[in-house]
């Protein structure tokens, strides 16, 4: 198990959702050694649905994902991956080297019908209290147009079967409203776009707009969308730990108490709609199964939710709902 | 005048900068039917130190750079931009078109030696109470190795000459911090920092490092640092309004008020630390003489900024510094 914290999160975290989950069967791929000590203490009612896969290596995060698949051969990733290939599980998790989770999800799961690259997507608040949809996030760090409309149509029926919103908005994220504005690849794709009846194509949409609510899926290249992400998850942090920091001077103090103590008053409980941890696991769109990222340096809470997701991925059928659209949706290559 | 709101923003924005800077004089470049009557009420004294420059037309914030240039004769941006040519004036500050302002000043008035494309350059808070720059915002959204590299001289010059710091560090802006990660583009330029001593490079950093006052000067291509730079100012409004909101329903309205009265203390002002509008004005680097871009949706007071940062780019003789130390700093084309 990879990820800037390996088992010493994940562990903890899979036990925490077994708990909650009662019908949840997790698989923990890994160095037995390091996972068994961490299982010591467990409850034997969990255990009988947890089982421990062996796995001796683990793919280290400066590889490229050509040079990680070269030598992914009994790695926990790779294992995991072939788990879903077997039947034997119905998702994975993966806290890992993002371009390596892509690459082997590529080989190992096959992409759908019709789309050339799967996209890594996450649902971000808005300040509607809505949430609108992001993709890619890091999964392709060069997206031509094509890739940008698979992304748009992937984006859009998330929006539809997943957060349950008729006719979806779409925009591609760009520095500017005005048609002549962004790369080349991004007007492009807007051309297609505004050709493709089944998409409620809105047009260009800047930064500032992810938290507006004016868009319901929101398209960009995978090294614009992971940029943008960390931005925003960084944003949060620092607003929450300013509003929630315990460590000031002792003149400030009377406010602070007052502040937390408010913190706990469902009017402020706003904020923490915003806590990135909540919105942790991306979902790698455009394969045949559930196959779910966390961010590298999660903490239990967020890989809970990572874990979350895959649940629900698999529960809602998501990869099926998306193949079954995808025929319906996607534009006729001529 | 252009940006969204034109004169009815800017003409007040430029009377208080007069008020609060008696040394200052304000040519106004654009439709004098516009703009007197928006001085009718102006008080004789701040008026001697202004003057209108008629302008019929502006450039339309739809045109392409090529389109604008090939258009611009008579508009009100390239008029204030010979006026500095002309030595009438130090300075320029525009809200308009920003591919406009950069094709017409790279004409008219022309980049310094050494630098292929001046950048857009600002400032931003950190969680440290300290000050990151960042470029460029969108000036070139398109940039290969050497444009990068030169960005890292100005925004290393900006850093020392500007914010003081000593031997400032320079990060590129990256999906990840090891070696293999990101775009051909950005890994060339790494190579090439890594090669100048004369720059204090410490690496990649991530999106969230924009914030963790990590680094002193993060370097980017200008569609990832618009579309950055705009996400962290729609998060810091969206959290700063909900901070701030008055249209509550009655039952929180106790702690909403406590809150209100709370922003008055001194701890709470931290957040308006965060507030774009004070950090408004972005330095068009890398030109003989000092333009400065505001925020085409600038209001009175992010437009008065920019202003000021105008003001302060000529007294601190912005261009002539970079000038001087690009001389030594910038590594030599074999």
């Amino acid at each position: 198990m990879g990820g800037d914290f390996g088992p010493s999160i994940t562990v903890p975290a899979a036990l925490r959702a077994l708990s909650s989950n009662l019908e949840l069967h997790i698989l923990l791929v890994g160095n037995p050694d390091i996972l068994f000590p961490l299982l010591a203490t467990t409850d034997s009612v969990l255990l009988a649905r947890l089982q421990v896969i062996p796995a001796q290596s683990v793919i280290s995060s400066n590889l490229t994902s050509a040079q990680a698949i070269r030598a992914s051969h009994g790695t926990s990733m790779r294992i995991a991956l072939e788990l879903i290939n077997d039947g034997k599980v119905q998702g994975c998790i993966s806290a890992g080297n993002t371009g390596a989770l892509m690459g082997l999800s590529k080989l190992l799961i096959k992409p759908l019908e019709g789309i050339e690259r799967p996209a890594l997507m996450t649902v971000i608040p808005n300040q509607l209290r809505q949430k609108t949809i992001l993709l890619d996030l890091g999964a392709n760090i060069a997206c031509n147009s094509a890739m940008l409309v698979q992304f748009a149509v992937m984006g859009a029926v998330m929006a539809e079967e997943i957060i349950g919103i008729i006719q979806p908005r779409v925009a591609l994220l760009n520095i500017g409203e005005e048609d002549s504005k962004g790369l080349e690849n991004i007007r492009a794709a807007a051309n297609i776009l505004k050709k493709t009846p089944t998409i409620n194509y809105i047009g260009y949409l800047e930064g500032n707009d992810l938290l507006t609510g004016k868009t319901d899926v929101m398209i960009c290249d995978g090294f614009v969308g992971n940029v943008t992400l960390k931005t925003m998850e960084g944003m949060a942090r620092m607003f929450l730990s300013l509003l929630q920091s315990s460590k000031e001077n002792k003149q400030q103090a009377w406010w602070l108490k007052l502040l937390r103590h408010c913190l706990q008053v469902p009017g402020i409980k706003r904020f923490s709609y915003f806590h990135p941890d909540q919105y942790n696991g991306a979902y790698l769109l455009g394969l045949r199964q559930t196959v779910i990222k966390s961010h590298g340096a999660a903490n239990l809470h967020a890989f809970l939710s990572a874990i979350e997701q895959a649940v629900q991925a698999v529960q809602r059928q998501v990869p099926e709902r998306i193949a079954a659209r995808l025929k319906s949706v996607l534009p006729k290559s001529d």
